[in-house]
């Protein structure tokens, strides 16, 4: 009788679940829930490469702003960089002896509108005179020379040829004689 | 008897919808249905929002490399047209009578190493001579003198001023007296 009871209580189970199947397979609430969990991956999918795409945009644009102002900033680096030796030269040709008035005054003023040109676009001469500190940042030590009770360790001797920064950017070292 | 038969009939279909409804609201199929209504339009709306992202995006892009193009192509504008000056003044001083060798063969190395610095920059002078055709895109009549036999209208009976371009845009025209 037990046992009866128990076999007929398995059958009710059973039966229990086959309804269940059928009503829930009637009403497709399986595949509607599954269709849910799908519509909802694929907004949480959608969500995040749209978060990933603003973010990324700003990043494009951050870096982008950044180097405008960089280019921008040394834009005349390369012109000013070739322009250098026609200002040493206007220098050599403006310290020959027996130059008449009139040529000394057109070379000055070739190299004033020059070094104002330059000015213009921020490069300027970097400072450099004799007796004034080595920074090994602005000069390049072309020559060593002893130094002594006059002459300090670390010193300028003598300035070769004037450097030029754009700047805070070097575009070119002051050449010079040190005390060391 | 046909008439108890159509209030059965009422009755059974009544009865129908009620276990309809009933079902309906046990397996929660309605809410489901709007929930994943919801969940599609989140999606599609993401979809969306992401897409545009990504064109924007794009765009930015695309914008970004033409702008920087552009600046590293007439990045040298402002310093070439503030050098000019200076190479009108050493074509002045070179015009001047009675120049010494040195002094001569200094002002010439100056203005050479100049056009050279700015030509790799993309800077040149326009192209301008007397008896050439006058070309208003490049050059500037400051002054017009009458045609004759021998010179014909529209060109150029002298030039006051060089002008120079950056690869195809016009620094400073050319000024020149025009016949007409």
């Amino acid at each position: 009788m037990a046992k009866d009871q128990k076999e007929k209580n398995e059958q009710v189970e059973d039966l229990k679940e086959e309804v269940v199947e059928e009503v829930l397979e009637k009403t497709e609430a399986a595949p509607e829930k599954s269709e849910l969990d799908l519509a909802k991956e694929r907004a949480d999918d959608f969500e995040n490469k749209y978060l990933r795409a603003v973010a990324e945009m700003q990043n494009i644009q951050r870096r982008s702003n950044e180097e405008r102002q960089s280019l921008q900033k040394y834009r005349s680096q390369d012109l000013a960089k070739a322009i250098l030796p026609s200002l040493d030269n206007l220098e050599r040709a403006l310290a020959v002896d027996g130059l008449t008035d009139d040529v000394k005054k057109g070379l000055e003023m070739v190299q004033e509108s020059l070094v104002h040109a330059l000015k213009d676009e921020g490069i300027e001469e970097i400072p450099a005179e004799v007796g004034g500190d080595f920074d090994h940042n602005f000069h390049m030590a072309i020559q060593t020379v002893p130094a002594d009770e006059e002459h300090a360790a670390d010193t300028i001797a003598q300035v070769f040829q004037k450097g030029y920064k754009l700047h805070e950017r070097v575009l070119r070292p002051a050449m010079v004689v040190v005390y060391n």
